[in-house]
């Protein structure tokens, strides 16, 4: 029986509620499909390791994880003790650009049994994957501060896209477009206005898009492509995008599919040099810690892309049938109009697969 | 009587057909209010002045709209011929940022009659402002690209967030958020993803907010901020955000209210040392131009709020009440579901005012 090596970085607030159900429906899909998971269990990265050490993590933590099959993350942040931009970039930042997960995978649909924020839209309606570029663009650490303090001060940050970054997403969006049934893939730019980069975002997606001529591609500015999401999210079929683009899209399109709550994502460094992250799109939720009623949803069905990723799609297809399942039939936790516990629901979910 | 001089810059596409409209309904509005308009038409900027002329404006641009009260702005761009950075940053960011109107304000309200796309929402349930910076932040002009045409390319654009330009446009929307009844201003930011700016941004809202005890402020990264926008529009008052944030959010906005076709905007120097901007949030829409279809409506509201601005409030409650009264009753254009054409629309509303 193959054994998998997981480490189990559970986090800060409800990363460590949701862990343990997370882990309870894979281990669940593991007996069915016959497969091992080993699991290692961190206490960090954390801001609890950061009040201790002045660190998120330990310095040699690239050793300590590099050889993992793949990382199952809760959520990090404490912003009441540690402010945001030092743990995440201590952190999650980290990984996903030292462990070069290039891919950032979130699937966005609108489920039966699931409250839907919009009119008139039924569950089929909404069906897109977004793929987020997740090592540079808008997210970097180059600029500064300058006559701080005075009058005069300004602070400089800049935007990075280099021609290797943005091809191989690019690449990985096409690809995964191909697959998909209705092989339409939407860029996500805004060239009127942030006039260098996305020119250049633009013209390699043009480029690439010569070599897969099945895929319709189109683009949309960001601004209306907000908007398109609420008004038509049935268009869209796969939505490449930038860093920052893709993660304003990624909370939206859940958020139009009611699912903020239970939508999943996966890091992804597609050639396996290094070990991909599966997280929930929710983050640490300190308001409703300690109350065990998060929704560990969210949790599972990152274990189920995990499961994917690791070439199990029998277990992923079985666990998300299961959570699907759990939607309609219930149990549901609060924020779903229930009354269940965190655990209720997992340990239902677990029974399903 | 008062003569007001403005100029018409109607651009392209359905800015041409929307402008008659918008003008008709001014004259309306002053001959009730008894105040007069000298109207000063220009052919640019445009994308045919541009074919013509290989830019989009002449270069004493600045000499010949400097003298007057206000700028009443249609649409440009004309993808087909003139790529959107060169049309827009040759001409409407131009405008932006050499007559230092700092102050982009776009009013999001579900209005009677507007079909809501989002589920359960009532006319009120959404009424908010979006104060966005019009002038520095994301839309830089500053970077550029290196090693181009091999595999080592990369691009970068600088983000560049000044004291001077922060501040003034959060004492502007503290200001606003202080004289309405809510008091509450929301801040997007993105300060746990973007390190360098967004931090120095959420300090300076801190820092302004100390100025108004009476005005409550919160934060939102802009992720879940989208999210928000879709789940619980009701929360928000004034908000404030970057130029590229608040680019996005007043598109979103409107789209939660049903309204982006008819949502208006006013680029603001509220010093009034060079001449503000009044133009809808829509674009030249190319695909509906020449028809007579475009709903006029946005220009309609614009004419509005540029009225306020030169401080006939009356005149803009009246212009408003005409045109939402012209949203229940009708007549209608193709996009709100009627068959009228933009001339009927402006017709009717016009004899409303
Ligand atoms: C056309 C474009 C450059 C512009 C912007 O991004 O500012 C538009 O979207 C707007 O909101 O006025
Ligand atoms: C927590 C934050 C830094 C992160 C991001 O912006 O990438 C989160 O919003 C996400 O989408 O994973």
């Amino acid at each position: 029986m193959t054994v998998h090596k997981i480490a189990v970085l559970a986090g800060d607030g409800i990363g460590k509620e949701v862990m343990p159900e997370g882990i309870r429906a894979v281990e669940a899909a593991a007996r069915r499909f016959k497969f091992g998971i080993e699991w290692t269990t961190f206490e960090w990265p954390s801001c609890e390791y950061y009040l201790q050490h002045g660190k998120m993590m330990p310095d040699d933590w690239m050793a300590q994880l590099q050889g993992f099959d793949a990382l199952f993350f809760g959520a990090v942040g404490w912003p009441e003790t540690v402010p945001d931009h030092v743990s995440l970039w201590g952190s999650l930042l980290k990984f996903r650009r030292q462990f070069d997960q290039y891919v950032n995978l979130r699937p966005v649909r609108l489920l039966p049994g699931v409250p839907c924020p919009l009119a008139n839209k039924q569950p089929g309606d909404i069906d897109m994957v977004i793929v987020r570029e997740n090592t540079e663009g808008e997210y970097s650490s180059v600029g500064g501060r300058m006559f701080e303090g005075t009058e005069r001060e300004f602070v400089l940050q800049e935007a990075i896209f280099t021609r290797t970054g943005v091809d191989r997403v690019l690449k990985f969006a096409f690809d995964l477009a191909q697959k998909r049934p209705k092989k339409h893939l939407t860029s996500a730019t805004k060239s009127n206005g942030i006039s260098i980069s996305m020119p250049y975002w633009d013209e390699r997606v043009d480029a690439m898009g010569l070599d897969y001529p099945e895929v319709r591609h189109d683009k949309y500015h960001i601004d209306i492509l907000t908007a398109r999401f609420v008004l038509s999210p049935e268009r869209f079929d796969v939505v490449v995008a930038s860093n920052l683009f893709g993660d304003i899209l990624s909370d939206l399109g859940p958020a139009c599919a009611g699912t903020i709550g239970i939508a999943p994502s996966a890091n992804l460094n597609p050639e396996r040099s290094f070990p991909s992250l599966f997280e929930p799109v929710h983050g640490s939720a300190p308001d409703i810690y300690g109350q065990n009623i998060a929704n560990p949803i969210a949790m599972i069905w990152c274990g189920a892309m995990m499961l994917d990723f690791l070439g199990y799609t029998d277990a992923h297809d079985a666990m998300v049938a299961a959570l699907e399942r759990c939607l309609v039939d219930g149990p549901r936790t609060p924020d779903m109009g229930g009354s269940a516990s965190t655990t209720d629901v997992g340990k239902a979910i677990a029974a399903l697969i």
